[in-house]
């Protein structure tokens, strides 16, 4: 199948481009010193091609994530890095199932619902989930006490992963890293969670790194100098052609707006609406022309979308499922 | 069931509230005044709702939306309000299809896709889809020609229908129809389709009006003053408390985010990650407890969720499928 064949609006990755860069991190972080995020793809298959990497443990945003890739044989190690208060689906997964807690009451979720092991989720500094890191000792205490197997400890500098300066990323996480370890200090275990694509070659701390955005890249990401490409696009077809502007069939329910409008190649992009982007080209257009719409957020964008294709160029390789959307 | 059983995040639509916008509605605009916009709530079984009010034309923003109308057997008049470049899907369609065109190109497509019947769309001041309305009249000429029958026009006042002030609303919508007028002059037939929630009640030119949000609303619509309510919401999770706020488990891939940050009764957000809502409440809150999130746009919001559940308080009546997801 060739990509003039797609449906639009569909989403495109680039083959080449996603393997350099799961390479790339691969190099970077081997093995266990990287634990994808799936969230920022919710396809098994890909997950699948991170495994082929080198990477078999994994991290998930949501229950619907976890069971999904138990469910796709990917359940080696899968950390739930976030709190939930009702733990009963995972507790009956058929996977190694790490949960992350911040308080007595998500202890308490994760052991009535059959979780055995959790990490002791840190705040290093955003405002968001976590304990604040001198009550992390205390609480692992509480946790043992109910049953739990700590692993040791979690902590997101998401305040920090987007900053523009590398000399600013390394900076903030280093401050954030520094709560970690003080909590880590009184909590204990293997474990230590934490980073993001943005912090993923400053943060020498973690023991492993949870990233997620590396595979596929946005125009957010792309703008802050990491060695990652951008390897997908939503693939839109011209409806309409005015005299200073031209109108595309993909808008605000095929892309994640929470950081903006998309970029188009060689355009100035105008505006979304729900189903069109209406842009100025530099180059004359027509109606059934394709182009390619590279979305500012990468995450909210494959929540929208049911499949993903390969491609080589305009061949269409493989069409994969996003199969881990919902809750 | 009760709310209380029900997973987050989840949609809730109040089942009063929405039995009162529409009937407020279809007192307002009657029968085929109206021809709801399915793409609000992408869900047949509301549409089935709006057509026991009363009307049994709808109107679509996609292919699949069209598709789903007709086989959930409303497709006695289904107009498709934008431009497709392959129009194979819609002439093969059981149902009346009536297609929007406004160039050579989108005419060709429709009658290469079996389509018979089209509107001419004019631009009247949103710069998106339309021809010219000094255009007009020959795009049908030539439309017919190529053998559609053209049942009139259509011209969306898009840039007018969420101004503030009512008095803004009705004079925008008069230029706007001030330009669809004369573009009808030149076109014929007896469909003059246009306007939204924002104009439904001061656009008194057009036959029929394309208003969605209205049966569910939104906070950005919400802010104008129509006599709609906001009917839905996304209910969610308290999962973490700090000291300065609270994190609520639902966010930017269960929110739509074009217009901004969704509201919290009595709170004040601060802002949301992909599964998380950070919120200053004004009264405490504790892990477990249950919130309700009322969404900026509905339209983006409903795209993400493959289930509404219709409520009575805390009582689940029904659980509707968002069945028209996807293009």
């Amino acid at each position: 199948m060739r990509v003039t064949d797609l449906p639009t609006p569909s989403l495109l990755l680039d083959a080449s481009a996603l393997d350099r860069n799961l390479e790339r991190m691969a190099e970077a972080l081997p093995g266990a010193r990287l634990r994808p995020h799936v969230k920022a793809h919710k396809c098994t298959v890909l997950a699948s091609r991170q495994a082929q990497y080198g990477h078999s443990n994994f991290c998930c945003a949501t229950i619907r994530e976890m069971e999904g890739m138990a469910a796709a044989g990917l359940g080696e190690d899968l950390l739930l890095a976030n709190e939930v208060m009702d733990a009963r689906r995972l507790g009956a997964l058929n996977a190694r199932v790490t949960v992350a807690v911040d308080s007595l009451e998500t202890v308490a979720a994760a052991v009535q619902g059959g979780v055995e092991e959790c990490l002791i989720d840190v705040n290093v500094g955003l405002p968001r989930c976590g304990c604040a890191p001198d009550e992390a000792g205390r609480l692992a205490d509480r946790a043992r006490s109910a049953g739990l197997s700590v692993r040791g400890v979690m902590g997101y500098e998401g305040h920090v992963v987007g900053l523009p300066e590398s000399g600013q990323r390394r900076e903030g996480c280093e401050a954030s890293m520094a709560l970690l370890k003080a909590a880590h200090a009184d909590v204990g275990g293997e474990v230590i969670s934490a980073g993001g694509t943005g912090t993923f070659d400053c943060n020498q701390f973690a023991t492993e790194i949870q990233a997620g955005s590396y595979a596929l890249m946005d125009t957010a990401y792309g703008k802050i100098g990491l060695p990652f490409e951008q390897a997908f696009c939503v693939l839109s077809t011209v409806i309409s052609v005015a005299d200073r502007y031209v109108v595309a069939d993909c808008g605000l329910k095929s892309l994640g707006m929470d950081h903006g409008n998309p970029d188009v190649l060689d355009a100035k992009v105008w505006f979304c609406s729900d189903e069109h982007l209406t842009f100025a080209p530099s180059r004359a257009l027509k109606p059934g022309d394709r182009i390619r719409v590279l979305p500012a957020h990468v995450d909210p964008t494959m929540a929208y979308h049911d499949r993903l294709h390969l491609v080589d160029g305009d061949d269409v390789l493989e069409e994969w499922p996003i199969d881990l959307r919902g809750w």
